[in-house]
């Protein structure tokens, strides 16, 4: 399991989609934002303002980002990006999915 | 919102009774242990090894430590001790409570 060292963790989480998506956030000496967030099986639709790297760390999911009309699945040990103001759909169809989600600064 | 410097976070949260509990593990330089946690409604068990201060961050819950049969309301900015080898029944009637969980070495 990926750990990250000298971060500062948020103590609340993050919670969207009735609880069905849970995340903390922490932040790297650098500022950097990262999420790491549970996703419980449904289909949900992220904005991104800034740019995003989507880490899957458990389980597996199915996206469609924005602007293409390719369903993709991504399992664990896989990553997706996605553009700064753009977004994607994310569906789980079973079990608990984990990401780490990267803020990239534009 | 506490937030927790200089710490390692653990990238994949632990999920309990089927995601109704979900936590993510911080560790801070001298190896302490906090987990970050999310409760939704239902009744919960736990039992502890090392002894806790459970702190709730945001809702409320109800609470009956083991050997008392003390029902306690705890809210937002409140918190409970709990000993080692024991354990506490914990219930969220609604929302979403959540709690930082300090494991105290013995």
């Amino acid at each position: 399991m990926k750990k990250f060292t000298n971060v500062t963790a948020d103590s609340v989480a993050n919670i969207y989609f009735d609880g069905k998506v849970v995340s903390h956030a922490v932040y790297a000496e650098d500022g950097s934002k990262k999420t790491l967030g549970v996703i419980f099986p449904g289909d949900f639709r992220f904005d991104t303002e800034a740019a995003e790297i989507m880490e899957i760390s458990a389980g597996s999911c199915e996206i469609v980002i924005d602007g293409t009309d390719t369903k993709k699945t991504v399992s664990a040990g896989e990553a997706f990006n996605v553009d700064a103001n753009s977004g994607f759909t994310i569906a789980v169809k079973e079990g608990v999915c984990q990401y780490i989600c990267s803020y990239i600064k534009g």
